[in-house]
């Protein structure tokens, strides 16, 4: 099924360790729509510029991703520029140029209307209110976040986190958020809003996924990053995280407490991919092989035991 | 099967946002073979001074932990004395009293000889060597260490990594060893000396084992920490992660992936109960079904696929 995305378009200029590119396709929005293309089709909302190489145009309509929501205007595309230090954590951002992204606002195409999957990218939490004012009963909605917004519009993002089903925010973001340094206590405080689930973001620690339920092994998920010998380029890891998760959501429709944490590693595995190159280059040629390959790796590296699963009737439970 | 374990007995003074305690009962041997005592017999090699309070040699000989090679001197016990910020992480040693502790050379008597599983608490590799050099056909073999002495004896430490079969340390250490940041290269830096395994400690981020095999998958083990919503005092976490490992393995003598990968969460489950309290008191009334509990817990946080594991032949193959 359909997932729909509204976010940031950009040309990023990055630097890491490994290299440097310049004007490179980056952006919350790209990101996510490149790598929940591997699963499921995908529709974009986003604004760029003039300056955008049609190369990029072409890459994304080569992933059969729906453009219409894409408004192409008079002016310059969002433009990025950080750089990465040895340890690969967070980027030193060294300019960011809204140029046409400022003055945003997502429309939503009538054709997308009604689209039963609905991520947030990260912008502005008074805007994913406008977008979720231009949806219909989308079966599952999503959105992600960042300090930014949670410093300076706490209360729209409060108001936006109780009106979606999942919240996916970083460990630092939930912890701002609420205040809590323990991370189960800091996405209960969430969920206390209304989502159905919180996915915290751990970068090279893996992720988690809180709901409700009984024992905390049943209601807490706790999974690794895949490990590599060496990361190329960070940027867009937590992005494609959700875009491999919501893909996988998307594509099977299984909203059980099982779906979500398949969907969770899905998301890790895709992540992992995308940090091995600058850019989307790394999920480029990625097939469903290779992510199939790596999720059978990452389940050998998790496991102790193969007796058969404890009770599993919470498993299967549908988390809605 | 019995374990032999040679390290610290101290009284411990800690204080944490939780609480504080004055002359506890702690030392790396004394949390080691309280922890390895839920699961098999244990044999103590260490010294105390006549300070040394006789309801903790009560203690002691109540969970049948042999004391025979522990001596008992003119003299005061090793003291110790720390203090935890909010955060819990790495104690502020406030005061180290190594007293008899100093001029300890570790005697094993002819009773422990033949102990078929070792293991070496952080010491002297001086003394780790002293006492290798005393035991016979040892089954399995295992240290930890500290950034202390491989700063100031990395000579030995070497020579005695090489010679046993598990090496346990935190990762903090393993990096400082090694050189490498990225973990599973540190590990192999290790390996390469000879040992098996390496089982690296990381706090509450949980634990990874590294073995020789094929894919990633099947060589290295990462596994969360069982989370809490709270933490009493953290001393202790690290040697009751050891001694729940070793003692589970003591007691099913299993040495493949599966029986290390266990033990490993058997580690991880003991050491969550030990920071629930100050000293070893939340091992104290311990059963072997709350272990059992907790450890079913720790299976249903980490599980999310139920069809049968990707081909187990690796998983009951052994790491010697």
């Amino acid at each position: 099924m359909a997932i729909m995305v509204v976010g940031s378009v950009a040309l990023d200029t990055v630097e890491t360790p490994r290299g440097r590119r310049t004007g490179a396709l980056g952006g919350a929005c790209t990101y996510f729509s490149t790598a929940a293309s591997l699963f499921s089709r995908v529709r974009m909302v986003g604004v760029v510029g003039t300056d955008f190489p049609e190369e990029y145009i072409g890459f994304l309509q080569g992933r059969d991703i729906d453009l219409e929501g894409l408004q192409v205007e008079e002016g310059k595309t969002f433009a990025w520029s950080g750089r990465y230090g040895e340890d690969m954590g967070d980027a030193e951002t060294l300019s960011t140029e809204l140029n046409l992204f400022a003055e945003f606002h997502p429309v939503v195409p009538e054709s997308y209307r009604t689209s039963p999957y609905v991520f947030l990218a990260n912008i502005d939490p008074q805007l994913q209110l406008e977008v979720l004012a231009q949806v219909e009963h989308p079966r599952l909605t999503a959105l992600d976040s960042m300090n930014y917004w949670i410093d300076s519009q706490r209360d729209a993002l409060t108001k936006a986190m109780s009106r979606v089903n999942l919240v996916v925010l970083n460990e630092t973001e939930v912890q701002m958020y609420s205040g809590e340094q323990n991370l189960v206590s800091a996405a209960d405080a969430i969920l206390s809003l209304g989502p159905w689930a919180v996915v915290i973001k751990r970068g090279g620690e893996g992720s988690m996924l809180v709901t409700r339920g009984e024992s905390l092994g049943q209601r807490v998920f706790v999974t690794p990053a895949y490990l590599l010998p060496s990361i190329t380029d960070p940027t867009g890891a937590g992005d494609t995280f959700a875009g491999g998760m919501m893909g996988y959501l998307a594509e099977t429709g299984d909203l059980s407490v099982r779906g979500l944490r398949q969907a969770l590693v899905y998301g890790t595995i895709v992540a992992s991919h995308t940090v091995q190159g600058f850019s989307v280059d790394a999920l480029c040629n990625l097939t469903r092989q290779d992510l199939v390959q790596r999720y059978n790796d990452h389940r050998r590296m998790t496991l102790y035991d193969t007796t058969s699963a404890p009770d599993t009737d919470w498993f299967d439970r549908s988390i809605v």
